[in-house]
């Protein structure tokens, strides 16, 4: 292990029109890619390569802490800075997903949401239409008028709500005017609006068991009581949460596929359902998050097109349909709670911003949403295939797949002594995402699983090498 | 007054690429614009729109829903839905800001945000080099790659919060590392991260008095009680908010100009906030929302600056140095409550989208960001010096304007008997933006003054003729 002197790094440009944090960062990575720094490599603390490039402490920081966002260095307290040891050369597995890293080099662990193989969550992002996204940006960029400088209306564009009113009558079959309709920035921000609009600290909330965790965790910092309700091959158990909880304040429910075990909400459970809200005034919050990727039969209307008694929220977002850095979501308030949701957007809401909101409606207006989404469903039933195909193939005897109607991951049911949350760990040390069922249990114990993305897997090759990456952990 | 059928609508055309709702809005607004439908006038219900169409209800409450955002319609409940009565044609005052309504019309009071002569909280809009960003936003929208398209990180950007680092350090005297620097949506946004972070509900805090009222109304809506402690010529009077409650968790502050008095806080008041706040554990919240903006000498340095014992929390933005429908903003935390905010932003935060934090980046890299403010801060001094003439040279008698060293608004002391809540509303109805002091009081009176914003005021004259028409309403 050899400490890497500031001389090991080339010398930096006063004169270059890059500031020189930047250099700093750019020279590091450079050093670590080229392997003139090795993993486990100590590098100089801050305070020392201040002093030896008479630069401010500050521009020093900027370069370290970019380096250490993203996983090339690591502090370690008193044994000083090094090069994170667990480093991996790029395994380009499923080529279309990858990052152009110049470097040839990506941590595996510290970005958790960058597309590892199975990554949950994503779309397909080798097939979104950057092109035509690209344009529309570069015009709504150009089209900028000093009028659109100004604070946008805190509920949205008026022109998106409308685009998004319009398509969810024709997509999920729900009747809304574009004044119920709240534009958020994600699916957190449309769950604390709605914390903060109709329930209080103390409140209870069925959430169905399994499920997605950052729910809970959401709940919990909000001083909202979760009550795990059991989900079982009809969706959530209605009669188990009225027995566990009947004055509960609201139950959030994904009923188009259940997350994660894709199990649709039957017709008696939504009636039954919407009929313990509209008895008890409580709430029911409908995450439709994927409803679009059904691949069996058409998509389901959704559970708000069967709301008379206005107890129905329902939480749709762009972040599947498009992408989730665009930070696009929005929520559809019943008629009667419009006054109340205004009133609170306007107290606490920050508003998206004019140009992402403008993209998005342009987007829409000229027919590349609907024919995107389209596309997208046709795809997504052919790589769902694949990939089941190809784990099967490598994978048959340890694991068994579950059928599914629609969703955007397979849930692998494994077969022998192996826990998942053991097999996701060692899992992602060989740079593949899983997420173990039993981490998305509330209470009780689940079957093992893991729940593997398809959404970027390109073909049954693909799904093939992997899994023989996977059948070497098991 | 004669109702508007359809007739009066020139047809649809199924073939167009625009959506019927859209089809329809333009009817209507050309309708309006060219008289055929006058203020006052009636048109049909949504649900005889309906039918006569033969189009989805939907269609039709998109286009109404747009037309009643803008203003140009009024849903009446028993009277129907009417064009709006007070409807008036655009006064070109200040040419640059106003936007480009192509119907020649423009509502009045329906957008408050929308560029009114003397809108408070706006930067110059005709001044920001529109070209530059736009060239920016289409090369960053250009350049998304798969690895773009993923969630961002919570916190912000790695490379923008390098760069707000860096700027911090070098303008407001700052230190502070880029793992400090939590990039959020606003000011709400903000706030409500600080509130959920370190924060109870029952937490008394102090607010100064006179102050933003949107801070009080946050802190109501999430269970923080507000102490107004008032304001003096040296800033908060820190001894009476420990006079009222030494055991209050926090002060919300605007030390380099107090909003909206503009007075800066005092190098003793300082010393004696934070010697509090370290004395009883409690925070203090540095609202540096124009601190850039000082005319008189070079800008002070930051509260955050002074601040060793890690009580400061630092909320700057973006709203005033670029433009406000960026929704961009950022906290700084001191090092020894990275962790607790991050836990929190994980937990909670929506992100913010990747391209707009993209384009700022770029924009501050390539040295826009740091010549823009310059010029700003010589062409507002310019402006603040215009209006003021302007307004002097016609209203002296009835009004007496503060001078202050920095900020984005004048403050006008009224002489007469006229409140200035009255006076404000008799402007709004003559498409003149101004806000009440009295309305910035949490308790007690203030002497009745205007807040007006120059910022968008481009010459002497404009002032003068704006000038005149206050001169009426006295």
């Amino acid at each position: 292990m050899t400490g890497a002197r500031p001389g090991n790094i080339p010398p930096l440009d006063p004169a270059a029109a890059t500031p020189f944090y930047r250099q700093i960062y750019d020279r590091f990575r450079g050093a670590i890619a080229s392997g003139v720094l090795k993993p486990g490599d100590r590098i100089p603390s801050a305070r020392a390569l201040t002093k030896e490039l008479g630069l401010a402490r500050g521009t020093i920081e900027a370069a370290y802490s970019l380096l250490a966002a993203e996983g090339y260095i690591q502090a370690r307290g008193q044994a000083g800075t090094i090069v994170t040891p667990d480093l991996k050369p790029q395994m380009p597995v499923s080529k279309p997903i990858l990052s152009a890293e110049s470097s040839g080099i990506v941590p595996t662990s510290f970005r958790p949401d960058s597309s590892l193989p199975f990554q949950m969550g994503l779309p397909a992002l080798d097939t979104f239409p950057r092109k035509i996204w690209a344009r529309l940006g570069a015009r709504c960029a150009r089209a900028m008028l000093p009028a659109d400088m100004v604070h946008p209306a805190v509920s949205g564009l008026p022109a998106l709500r409308a685009e998004i009113a319009a398509y969810l009558q024709v997509s999920r079959g729900i009747d809304c005017s574009p004044s119920q309709v709240f534009v958020t920035s994600g699916y957190r921000h449309t769950i604390a609006l709605i914390v903060h609009t109709l329930l209080k600290a103390g409140d209870r909330v069925w959430l169905e068991n399994p499920g997605y965790p950052p729910t809970r965790e959401l709940f919990r910092h909000m001083q909202i009581e979760s009550i795990p309700v059991p989900v079982d091959r009809d969706g959530l158990v209605v009669s188990d949460g009225i027995r566990q909880a009947p004055d509960a304040r609201a139950a959030v429910v994904t009923p188009a596929h259940q997350s994660p075990l894709c199990v649709s909400l039957s017709l008696p459970r939504r009636q039954a359902l919407l009929d313990w809200a509209a008895g008890n005034e409580a709430w029911i919050i409908e995450d439709d998050y994927d409803g679009e990727y059904r691949y069996v039969s058409r998509p389901l209307p959704a559970l708000k097109s069967l709301d008379r008694e206005g107890r129905v929220l329902y939480a749709g977002t762009f972040s599947k349909v498009l992408f989730p850095s665009l930070r696009l979501a929005y929520l559809i308030v019943p008629k009667a709670e419009v006054a109340r949701f205004e009133e609170m957007t306007e107290a606490m809401a920050a508003g998206s911003p004019e140009l992402t909101q403008a993209v998005v409606t342009a987007f829409i207006t000229e027919g590349h949403f609907a024919r995107h989404i389209q596309r997208m469903r046709r795809l997504y039933a052919e790589r769902r295939e694949m990939t089941a195909a190809g784990l099967e193939s490598v994978l048959a005897g340890h694991v068994s797949i579950d059928s599914q109607p629609g969703g955007m991951h397979l849930i692998l049911r494994l077969l022998g002594e192996r826990s998942d949350r053991e097999l996701v760990a060692l899992m992602r040390r060989e740079g593949l995402y899983a997420e173990a069922l039993t981490d998305w249990m509330i209470e009780g114990e689940a079957a093992p699983a893991l729940l593997l993305n398809f959404t970027n897997i390109d073909s049954q090759r693909t799904a093939e090498t992997l899994a023989r990456r996977i059948l070497k952990l098991l």
